[in-house]
């Protein structure tokens, strides 16, 4: 049985893509309905099979709508969050994908206080490649959603968010938007930072001398993978959670410091301590 | 035809047991000879195919050694060179697989100056696994080999190295011992440092919360992978490339600190401009 009757994405981009594609794919709704602004990308998204239709009409793309989900970036979430507001049944439920929580959260809550039943949520799924054409109806298998309330979610929206999630493949997880936000700066936002950093500074040493690309292995190119993500994503994403971004930076910061002091001292038995915990926490991933 | 007719590889492990079994599958020597301390290793190395013969003596082994691999690692590397030199023909080719080179060619030079050729060089191929177990015949296929000569080094020996390397399926290039270091510590050393360093951030942001882990998605699978290096290993390499890595790791830290600043700036511009030149350089490799 479906769990909705007319799923409305609004932002038909990897992740919006993929949600569509997923739940199409699933029987999850009777319809599933793309809301867009540029309209040249129609066809892409109904070529890719990620909605049943697409529309640039927020009014009547909304009409009917029991899921809304903000599938579009953090930056322009709540502009676009309070033209669907309007035009919401109070009883729809409204969903984000966003990988920032706190802040998006707060502001959902006031977009939709006297409509539409909101609930945060961010599957952690994703890749270094953007748009429809990225998309996956896999994308979210076996990946984790962690989905955030508060105390002014409603419970039946939410119970409905967690089975959404899970009919789409992934596992569930809830968690307060601030421990959220604080755990993934550190195992997902700086992540990010680092990858681009050592991108940067593989151009820096390189001055000087032939092409430092041909010495990279395996392991720098694992390492830049998501360097390669989009950088306005990226960019806002850290804005989003500057504070804990700041925080994990500050304390990576101290961390890389103790090594070089390590170093500098030549503490053998300091940075085999090192490297022995990292390496028993990471085996037992 | 062999290129040589005896070769000794003196440390079977993970590189050591690999140049082996590639060596006897693509027939580049009439014997190979394991040459190891602990003869409990024995069964292992002829059971993976990487030596036509195991022993744990030294002159034994050597004679008639025409090529000698020094495959033990770094630390160990000036204690073993010494006791080898007594033993090999002043004819013999000797070589080192040791991630470092400048500390690693200039002491090789000293022990090998009356009897011995030596070439540097410096397959960069690998895995976070060690030990014959993790040995591969396909270790070296397509991975770049650095090959160090300095004004001592004989250039007969120089190009039955570079010969070699490129049998065992590696592509080679020449770079001196100074030049590698100084990229090395960038693109392979101080990643092994930074992998470790978010496993202990992960671990302390974890702190109080029920478990950070649980929030890990492929991004930072793939960037921890080589935390589960060999501690002494790594911790080795970066007291054998000391001054280079805590250039890579100030010039990083340098980096971060810039984002931290546009991040306390709010500088959107700067952080785009950040990501968007890693993005950039990302899709060239």
């Amino acid at each position: 049985m479906a769990l909705f009757n007319r799923i409305v994405i609004v932002g038909m981009g990897l992740i919006g893509g993929s949600i569509g594609m997923a739940a199409r794919e699933r029987g999850l709704a009777q319809e599933v309905v793309g809301l867009i602004r540029n309209k040249n990308r129609r066809k892409a998204i109904l070529k890719a099979k990620a909605a049943d239709e697409v529309s640039t009409a927020c009014s009547r793309a909304l009409r009917g709508a029991d899921l809304v989900v903000l599938g579009v970036p953090i930056s322009a979430m709540e502009h676009c969050a309070k033209q669907i507001a309007q035009h919401i049944d109070p009883s729809a439920v409204v969903i984000d994908v966003g990988s920032v929580k706190g802040q998006v959260v707060e502001a959902m809550e006031k977009v939709f206080a006297h409509g539409g039943k909101f609930v945060g949520s961010h599957p952690m799924a994703g890749s270094e490649k953007s748009g429809v054409d990225a998309a996956r109806a896999d994308l979210f298998d076996k990946a984790l959603c962690v989905v955030t309330p508060t105390g002014n979610t409603d419970p039946e929206a939410l119970d409905r968010v967690g089975k959404f999630w899970e009919a789409l493949g992934a596992r569930t997880c809830l968690c307060s938007a601030q421990d959220h936000d604080r755990v993934i700066a550190a195992v997902s936002h700086l992540p990010h930072v680092l990858a681009a950093a050592l991108m940067h500074l593989t151009l820096k040493v390189g001055e000087g001398f032939e092409d430092p690309i041909k010495f990279i292995g395996p392991a720098f190119k694992d390492m830049t993978r998501i360097a390669a993500s989009p950088a306005e994503l990226w960019a806002d994403i850290l804005l989003g959670n500057r504070s804990a971004v700041l925080r994990s930076t500050t304390l990576y910061v101290e961390k890389l410091e103790e090594i070089k002091e390590a170093l500098l001292r030549r503490d053998r038995a300091e940075l085999l301590a090192f490297f022995d915990r990292a390496r028993l926490m990471r085996e037992g991933i």
